[in-house]
């Protein structure tokens, strides 16, 4: 089934308007399209158009007034793969799920229904929620945010029942046997009595495995902790770096702790996030960029900003078109993660406040993918075939036309250069990405 | 819009081969239904070409040895929903979900994310979860189950939090200014800061208010404490009764409830539960009855009944075609809820424990609901005429047969006779049941 030679996995981050946080400005843009089912519907089968592994669904848990406008009225994800996955029939569909405030029986069952109505091509992508505001932590009881170590050892635990229920009925347990009236074998159904520091579940999951035994587990693991869990379970990994060098050492690193966990690092995936900017030529995209970039509004922008560096930097008196460095940016003693993350690309390039701000609003498009899709292809071929990447996660900075473009023209060079499949030869997430059926625990 | 005479409301109650424990043994049934997604789709269409207004879902956390077949191995309903909205163009789709393990932020979201996948057809079954095996609550970290009146208090503000997340935002919150750049009108984002016994939940939910404002409210409310809770915000009331006489004295009892609670109690829905068998003479519909009490395997059947009523009635030496007054299970002093439900009936008819056994999982079928379509007709008729009833959960012993009988041989009459629509006149549940368009409370 599987072509020889490695190829690339592609998946596409679905999100209204697209990551630039000013894209439903744009004159095409539909201001709506969070809340447009028939919208999502084709966005996916776009995607699966140009045969992507996955279309993905990120999610939070809480909101606010400077919160991004396509997370501030959107669906909530599993519902929305679920709907997905009968507007289409071969791409994996993944969504986003907490482990911090939910109980694992129900995310268990919510996400291996999807997997069944989807027939196999649904995956978790498994976040702890970072919650430094409390806003989520609020709406949920508690009075402060869950702390970092915390939640991990509760997403550890939580993984273990998650993975324990999903193993509740071994693959051939039902018999249907109508002539003698056994509809299933009682050795193989399992109760998982697991008893542990946070959760007492006692089992059994009210609903088999799925096609691909279970979903495929992704995760982003940004710091150590997360890294720690990812190496361990998870199956595709996302990541954004901003430059082939950084990309390099975390894809190496990243590989040899998967190795250490004693996993094939040949089927776990790291897929760099990128925001791409397609033009017909290098130009006409540049233009693109600017126009996205022009459409946030000065006041809006650096209100974000002095909120986001309050404290730390004073940007009274500062304009979006001033640069990063004259406003201290490049090199400030905060701990915020995303902050952390992006500073060395805060420092090496010394972008204007504006795009301080769409990196820190979730799309940044680097030079080296601002161009034509011959110049986008070659970005991704160097990165894929020198190991900075299995993969990309397409983070278009404007939707629909950001991953319209991409399956139109740059997808078609990747497949005549023999790095991506022209067709779908599975028909599960798991078959696409090459990785194998898991075995029950219980067999 | 609406007609003007009083019209019967529809439910089509969905659950694999059908209500009847035995159903899955019929030479017809498909025994993995319960996790077909294609055959869910097909029943909610043929409930659809009916012009019914409700496909119904039921839930329960927990399974054990002895659970139904159709229950062991089945969808979550609220996904299940999510997909069987893009099968569907204009039935309404009712998913049954627990307040009693899950948080109501979470809930409040998948809710209202289906409605508005659904384009606002969505319905909320609410249940409070019985579970005298203490099963459900072990596998939600709990020791025993939740007593009754706790968990109705719990309810009650559950439901509180849920509909006041539903209202964060104000129906015309989002402006979409792009020339301004103005996404939403941040005076109509609201903040629910709810601080009670159970829940402590700041919001604003990060979804909006659906087309039909919110999903409809169902409720079954057996017991007193129910009954209060759905009198006060239920809008389809589920009650199953086996005569007209007891159906007629709910059906005035509780709208007087309704009243008492301030409410217009004939925008309250009593739907009646029923388990047709149609057939073209009455005598090929008691034989069709008879087909199916006959595959309870005799075993399995006395071994649910004495466990069922252990401690209370010894079965030794009795087989399922003894009858239920031979045994003394007429009047036993037992407290549980669904004995207490099905005493009467027990001690009027004398059921044999074949029967008894069908009534207790979930399925029983009159002899006013067993014969042609003109007889089954004429009940459901008299009961909605003389007000036992506003309509109908038709809970198939067998599907998908019983359900395509009624669509294709019941429902034609009833239309023919006035009592039911013959096309949809709105396109939201909320319309097809003349029930107002609820106002935002911060409006």
């Amino acid at each position: 089934m599987r072509t020889a030679t490695r190829q690339m996995k592609l998946s596409a981050y679905l999100v209204g308007t697209g990551m630039h946080v000013a894209s439903w400005r744009l004159p095409q843009a539909l201001p709506g399209a969070s809340i447009d089912i028939d919208y999502y519907k084709k966005l996916a089968r776009t995607a699966e158009k140009g045969k992507f592994d996955i279309a993905f669904l990120a999610d939070s848990l809480a909101i606010n007034e400077v919160s991004h406008p396509n997370i501030l009225n959107r669906y909530e994800p599993i519902t929305l793969i679920a709907a997905m996955a009968g507007a289409t029939e071969r791409i994996g569909i993944v969504a986003t799920a907490s482990t911090s405030y939910i109980e694992p029986f129900n995310l268990a069952r919510l996400l291996m229904s999807v997997d069944h109505i989807s027939k196999g091509r649904a995956g978790w992508n498994i976040v702890t929620t970072r919650d430094l505001s409390g806003n989520t932590a609020r709406n949920f009881g508690a009075e402060e945010h869950l702390e970092h170590g915390f939640r991990y050892r509760r997403a550890t635990e939580f993984l273990e029942v998650v993975l324990g229920l999903w193993d509740s009925w071994e693959d051939d347990a039902f018999i249907y046997d109508k002539e003698s009236g056994v509809f299933f074998d009682r050795s193989k159904l399992h109760r998982l009595q697991h008893k542990g520091e946070f959760f007492s579940v006692e089992g059994p999951l009210n609903i088999a495995r799925s096609p691909q035994g279970r979903p495929v587990l992704v995760q982003a693991g940004v710091s150590d902790s997360g890294q720690e869990l990812s190496s361990r379970v998870g199956e595709v990994i996302f990541s954004i770096k901003y430059d082939f060098d950084d990309a390099k050492a975390y894809y190496d690193a990243f590989k040899n702790k998967v190795a250490a966990a004693g996993r094939n690092p040949e089927q776990v995936y790291i897929l760099q996030g990128i925001s791409p900017i397609i033009g017909s030529t290098d130009e006409e995209a540049r233009e693109k960029r600017n126009q996205l970039e022009s459409l946030i509004p000065e006041e809006t922008g650096i209100g974000f900003l002095s909120d986001y560096f309050h404290g730390f930097a004073d940007l009274s008196g500062f304009s979006l078109d001033d640069r990063a460095k004259d406003a201290g940016l490049d090199r400030l003693p905060m701990t915020k993660t995303d902050y952390l993350k992006h500073q060395p690309i805060i420092s090496r390039i010394n972008p204007t406040l504006r795009e301080v701000y769409s990196l820190l609003t979730g799309s940044f498009s680097g030079d080296h993918l601002v161009g034509t899709p011959e110049k986008i292809a070659d970005t991704l071929e160097h990165w894929f075939r020198h190991r900075a990447a299995d993969g990309f996660m397409l983070m278009a900075p404007s939707l629909p036309d950001g991953l319209e473009d991409f399956v139109d023209h740059v997808v078609p060079i990747l497949q005549k250069r023999g790095l991506f499949r022209t067709e779908y030869e599975g028909t599960t997430l798991r078959e696409h990405l090459g990785l194998p059926f898991p075995v029950n625990r219980y067999v």
